[in-house]
């Protein structure tokens, strides 16, 4: 099973990145062939600073090689550096109806956020259908709004079989159940935008502070904890043993701690988990030349695939 | 100066494309650095026949080099060749307002005579921006419904330049005045969807059946015929020096001749200008090695330019 998930370059990622959708893709690696791209052509469509861009498509290489993505079990490359990714696009364009498109929610969304509408921005899902019919990949993993985009896929890849015979199997999506599960520091979900996140590699002091920062109510410290919302505790829930959320629960319940006492507890669990992924990106950091080589292999390999596919594209459609 | 040309391959050519596309852009081969391709990325859209594409892409290539395209002079090469053409194209995608291809009138024409509204279809003025623009051309020239189509690449390199810094030139276009002037068998202007053309490469009991077909009017032999709108004399004025075309005017003044003496001076005309076309294709069709050849080394001169301009573009944006 070969299973297709596109990063975008955003910047420095958090914990919210981590379980929403980093540590789902790690663990993909050991259930399929996994081909991980960093999506840098998508990018420009809302990024038109190259100092940024290029600065994001290195950090999130590293981010994710120290979060355990491992480059012997998965193929890790940059979206840009398939050139056949492109022309499939041109191709696949020429039997896209206008209507599939337009009746895009994520374009509609886009637009209505203040985004210039662009061609880049509204044929964004003929690349995206490029980008996972080239590598005949079949299965997705997607947050809920980039469902629709897989759909697309899908009909393109029938909309061409159709008109050419048969040249390209269905991709099948994969909804990411936690995507949307971790609260932020003041309790909604934890986003950059929101400006509530919890970075992966923020200094221990940075790091400290902001947890120490979590919003919490006024319960008076002897009396019980309530439960239910506790950004605390569903952070802690994600860090610790569950032998150690229910023991922060127990205490919860019974009172007699204030909340500084849990925020310095999921603060030390927060840094312990981290603490392999600092060290590894240490490491990364000191060897730039082997995210380079990771990334050049990975693009070596799934263009000897891409390469294949597109020939066959192009004698089916009369391009050979 | 740089002149950029794209040929459709629709087929087998006629009289009205020699003198509306291909006798301009062979005698632009001595008035600057020619580089034609064909478009079979934009043949796409509308031709979804792999054989008929491929065997359309050919006999233009012949036809060209048959009626006198000169390789030393021009280079000339397949659109799908040039891969970076595609990428070149999403990038401009990413900075081309929506507005700006909704206002292309040839989109909405080609919707309104019963085209498939597709993505390939809408954005094609973007992938025409980019065949204009990687290899910095200066001067296209274009029939009258393409004038617009330049513009689009005008504005998307002003825009590339004004977000990116200065990355393009802009081109000018020139419109080809006698584009819409041979009349066809029945007066109206001679195009392969009228069915009034006569072919280049015609056998000669075809062609002369063809022209003999003629549409005239009723004017008696002995009578004076009117110059005014005579298909003959204005084929004629194309294929015979001024001398005889002034002699063949001043007969029809005279009167004394019918038609068929005429169409039968006509064919002959015809079948002596496109003489030496019939045999330098013939040579062309005994040596298919040559053109592969010459397209092949087409190729290569572009995609020397197109790779260059291209890596400028991805580290001006920061795919680099």
């Amino acid at each position: 099973m070969r299973i297709l998930s596109g990063i975008q370059p955003s910047g420095t990622l958090h914990l919210g990145n981590y379980f929403g959708m980093m540590q789902p893709a790690i663990e993909l690696q050991d259930r399929g062939e996994a081909f991980y791209f960093i999506a840098d052509y998508h990018a420009l469509t809302t990024l038109k600073d190259p100092a940024v861009l290029r600065q994001n498509v290195r950090e999130v290489a590293i981010d994710f090689l120290a979060a355990g993505l491992d480059p012997k079990k998965c193929c890790f490359f940059r979206q840009s550096d398939i050139r056949g990714v492109a022309e499939l696009s041109w191709i696949l364009a020429t039997v896209a109806p206008m209507g599939l498109l337009e009746r895009c929610h994520s374009y509609k969304d886009k637009i209505a956020k203040g985004l210039p509408a662009s061609v880049g921005l509204f044929s964004y899902p003929v690349l995206m259908a490029a980008d996972i019919l080239i590598y005949e990949s079949d299965l997705v993993p997607v947050g809920k709004d980039q469902k629709q985009h897989v759909e697309v896929a899908r009909d393109l890849a029938v909309k061409m079989n159709e008109t050419y015979g048969p040249l390209f199997k269905l991709p099948e999506h994969s909804i990411r159940a936690e995507t949307e599960a971790l609260p932020g520091l003041d309790g909604a979900k934890m986003s950059k935008s929101y400006g509530n996140t919890i970075g992966l590699f923020w200094e221990e002091a940075v790091m400290r502070k902001k947890v120490m920062s979590i919003k919490t109510d006024s319960t008076p410290v002897e009396a019980p904890k309530p439960i239910e919302g506790s950004v605390i505790l569903e952070l802690y829930r994600h860090m610790g043993s569950p032998a150690d959320y229910e023991a922060m629960k127990t205490s919860f319940q019974a009172g007699g701690n204030g909340y500084g006492v849990y925020k310095k507890q999921l603060f030390e669990a927060i840094w312990e988990y981290l603490a392999p992924m600092r060290t590894r990106r240490e490491e990364l950091l000191r060897d730039p030349g082997y995210v380079d080589a990771v990334l050049k292999e990975g693009a070596e390999k799934a263009n000897t695939i891409a390469d294949q596919v597109l020939e066959r594209v192009r004698k089916a459609v009369g391009l050979r």
